[in-house]
């Protein structure tokens, strides 16, 4: 019997995940129904939200159930097709799981073009994560030229586009980063105005020093004393683009937000954002993406781990902050 | 020499407002330059705002300076006129002061029609407040038919005025108001579904109790405890139309806000606004109004008190909650 390895959830992490949390099994290779294609992962997407679904509890998205295999969007090749739109070996990406091979129906999958970029980048700059940042950009943080737009976690796979964009947008863009590395890199390659280290003590007056004009445009990727950080230099008027929380998605607790008198008699907009509400969006915005990263006008860069074993460590050290680009796993060739 | 009794700030209030906090002096009676008019105010506005500009700091409206006039909407007879569009006994209103008399800026200053509500009608639903709750809710909080709405302070005049106008639009309006005669005023009079009183122990089971279907748009004029009870039931998607926090206008300290991973994970969209950042908004929107009114869609209610010298005691009054609609001054028929 053809086997599929998969990795799925023994137990519900309590804060930081472990790796005992996951089991690895081997189980029997499905078979395409009609409309259904049977392809093999190539590369597995390693992403913040993925913690959020291994929680109980209502949230965006249905917890992930205990002893099932972990959703995750994927770079895939066609091994057996029953639907007329794709054949055997071609590559596509789509939502299958942390597991050698997975089913998809077809209308869900979407072919890739390896000339456009390495296969990886179709799980970042030019999947969910680059529409993610672009939608943000353009529907909630809506940078005016010379606005002052900051963003968190700027070198990863949301934040680097973000600010790539707001920056082709004319705004004035600062990153948040943690370590010196990083910073340098989205000073340096991704051509942010500047950069800081949230892992300085001197953060917040660094912070304050590079945005002397205030920030109009918080694109939140992180929360906690990041955006505790951010919240006293935002402007009146100014949008809070609240795409992500990753400080936050350890911690079962609710924990308090900024005040509201602040938001109020400053006038800043929370505006909070799924691309997955977004969906009919994201075909046109990720041509647009297309287009920049062809032009060399948006840069990208992913962190490959090696094989389907090292996935959850991969998790773990992405909620460290230990990844630098967009985390995937790598499982063939 | 003709006198004016204006009421001055003479101290900052720390907490509820005391009546030292104000002298009650005569000055000259000033005169109208070119494009001025001098008018005589029949009526003044008490509104929670004003507790806002007695404290220092920023904020969307500059403080009062101390041993300045508070400034208000009046409701004024003209008196003599350096303007070809206004001419002595004609009623207007316009941004004045706490004073007997008030020079204002003719371009300024709207005429008002007393066949259509009685003149003091036009310090609330036929002006700032109306057109502050209509703003937020074709704005803001945007509800669509069957949407729960809920609206804080409703028998007050932005929260009573919201809540009709939600009505129109065909919304589901659940109110909150402080008591049992302004809870009976709100659903007997002005037709909400309900109306739950924040006294009562019981206020977040009973709220719960009358939005079965959870809440879509909260129209909030009050924070705190009130929207604490508020914030559990809000639906995904939902908006807080943030026009107000009269709990806090007493309080000079910061205070944590809501859970912002309640807020992502709900995708509940806080949009504070202030009508006088969309001043070219507001004849069109009292247009409408004007309308409802005459056809008896919309009602109002004010609450007069007698001179000049009541006027901090009304606001004191205001912002203990012992106020019952539209809280206004009358100085002179």
């Amino acid at each position: 019997m053809a086997i599929n390895r998969q990795i799925r959830l023994r137990s519900r992490p309590v804060g930081m995940p472990q790796r005992d949390n996951f089991d690895i099994v081997d189980a029997p290779l499905p078979h395409a129904k009609d409309g259904e294609i049977l392809a093999k992962n190539l590369f597995l997407s390693v992403d913040p939200y993925m913690r959020s679904r291994m929680n109980e509890g209502r949230s965006y998205l249905p917890p992930i159930p205990l002893n099932s295999t972990i959703g995750s969007s994927t770079i895939a090749r066609v091994i057996s097709s029953k639907d007329a739109s794709f054949k055997p070996g071609e590559l596509a990406t789509g939502y299958g799981g942390w597991e050698e091979y997975s089913l998809y129906s077809a209308p869900a999958v979407r072919k890739i073009d390896v000339k456009l970029a390495p296969p990886e980048a179709f799980l970042g700059v030019l999947g969910m994560p680059g529409a993610t940042a672009y939608l943000g950009v353009l529907d909630f943080g809506r940078p005016k030229p010379s606005d002052t737009f900051v963003v968190s976690a700027a070198s990863g796979p949301v934040g680097s586009v973000a600010g790539q964009i707001a920056k082709i947008k004319g705004a004035r863009v600062v990153g948040i980063a943690g370590g010196p590395e990083k910073c340098r890199y989205v000073v340096e390659e991704l051509g942010f105005t500047a950069c800081v280290d949230h892992r300085k003590s001197t953060f917040a007056a660094d912070l304050a020093h590079v945005c002397p004009n205030g920030v109009d445009v918080d694109f939140e990727n992180v929360g906690g004393s990041v955006l505790d950080a951010v919240f006293p230099l935002l402007n009146d008027f100014a949008r809070i683009a609240l795409c992500g929380l990753i400080t936050r998605y350890n911690d079962g607790e609710e924990m308090p937000g900024p005040d509201l008198k602040l938001i109020l008699t400053r006038r800043i907009a929370v505006e909070p954002f799924i691309i997955t509400d977004h969906r009919h969006r994201i075909p046109a915005l990720l041509r647009d993406i297309s287009e920049w990263v062809s032009e060399g006008r948006i840069k990208h860069r992913e962190q490959v781990f090696e094989g389907l074993d090292h996935t959850p460590n991969a998790l773990i050290d992405l909620l460290c902050g230990r990844n630098f680009g967009k985390v995937v796993v790598r499982l063939a060739e």
